[in-house]
């Protein structure tokens, strides 16, 4: 199955939604009864995946919750991916990039040998640094922009002698490429100002947005600003459905959270 | 054992040598008795070690050809780190970032559990994004300032509207921060055009220099430009001196291409 531009716009107008499921397994968050297991971040994923299939476009992996427990934690995450349905949209949230050869060593671990449909990257070394990513067949890139955090103010939205700004030089920079249709880019929904400049560089672009849920951003107002002519949103929300605010983390709390953001992403579609 | 600023400059006065030996085990040109192992890359690693243990100020290990292995390679990586003696200074060559609370995740890996001295990471998220790195004590933060490949010149070398070019402009800005003292930058030996600028906006900082040998950096000149009053730079070479042009990669061609490197090192100190 090519999971191309078609097939995510499909898939959004079939479910009506955008959402996107954050796989964030923190081991001081997952609740006991799976801490004490030997595969505590798979069995407690394998759990949220199962309820929450039918509500999610998209699985976001972040890669950093596996490698912190070294060789035990990837090999939990190759069983995890494994786990979760071909129809599924898998992104590994590995924030990798370096000069091309070893760029080209982190494209075939994740395109190849895991098998996932995108992953995110860092833009800071160029398109060179980025090309083992972009050229592979039916694999998606997905591009930092402008991200979530405060501290994207430190560089990201700085302007260029040009007038651009950072961020908006980057997309153009990546939009100029051959590989464009196949890249998205991370766009914080935090970023309420900052909407319009990004469609008006990108509107084409499918954008991986996190920042609604606990990082407060607007789910109405990100819908309205950034979805375009093929829905090309993702709108990521991770530990406000694995780890929702209650006491008892179990598999009907999360579900009840992923559909309580699946539901309000119906009434807005 | 507190590696710090001292200790660097200590040890590069000693051996009188800025030499990093880049380990990237790269399994397409690792040598057939190794790679019929099951540990081919902890095996050929090893023996580069043994053949080159007294010649080296560093060691920086490209996390990338581990992980295209997958667990297995992590495996591999967490037995290495292990066979370095604990006097030698331990680069993770991760190129990691991510927003606080991923970065953390990170951090503990990188330097509580493999407990490497130090880690390289893209600035693009901001201050915020590292300061799980910065704030580990007695540990190093590697920020990419200005690197060495020809993609290097899309955004880093971009001028801004205050005249700063953009890795000026990282520098300054994570300079300002309290954690100076336990940054450094990369910086590219391929980079001619941009040295002074470096030292007039670094100048106390360590500097980590790839570019030398096979990218055609040029080590006189690199050592002149950028060496500070505490000797402030790691040279590093890593396919050069691990696959040396030669037919046959062995321990005694390697600890050559080694003792080429730091030889030279020693006539231009």
């Amino acid at each position: 199955m090519v999971k191309d531009r078609n097939y995510l716009t499909d898939r959004i107008r079939s479910l009506k939604s955008f959402l996107c499921i954050g796989l964030d397994p923190d081991l001081n968050k997952i609740p006991n009864p799976y801490r004490s297991s030997s595969e505590p971040l798979l069995r407690f994923c394998a759990d949220v995946l199962e309820a929450t299939i039918d509500l999610a476009i998209a699985y976001k992996i972040n890669i950093a919750f596996f490698e912190r427990q070294g060789s035990d934690g990837f090999r939990q995450l190759e069983s995890l991916v494994k786990l979760i349905p071909k129809e599924c949209f898998i992104i590994a949230d590995a924030k990798r990039a370096d000069i091309g050869n070893t760029s080209a060593q982190y494209a075939e671990y994740y395109f190849s040998k895991l098998n996932v449909d995108a992953i995110t990257l860092h833009p800071y070394m160029g398109v060179d640094s980025l090309e083992p990513f972009l050229q592979f067949p039916d694999k998606w890139s997905i591009i930092l922009a402008l991200t979530s955090n405060a501290g994207g103010a430190d560089f990201e939205t700085l302007e260029l002698k040009t007038k651009a700004l950072v961020f908006e030089k980057v997309m153009e920079r990546f939009n100029e490429s051959k590989y464009s249709s196949k890249i998205m880019y991370v766009v914080g929904a935090t970023q309420k100002d900052y909407m319009q400049a990004i469609r008006r560089v990108s509107p084409n672009n499918f954008l991986l947005i996190p920042g609604v849920g606990e990082q407060g951003g607007d789910l109405k107002n990100t819908i309205e600003e950034l979805r375009n002519e093929v829905e090309g949103i993702l709108i990521n929300v991770s530990r406000g459905i694995i780890f929702p605010q209650i006491e008892d983390i179990t598999k009907m709390s999360i579900r009840n959270a992923a559909l309580h953001y699946s539901k309000q992403m119906q009434q807005l579609f």
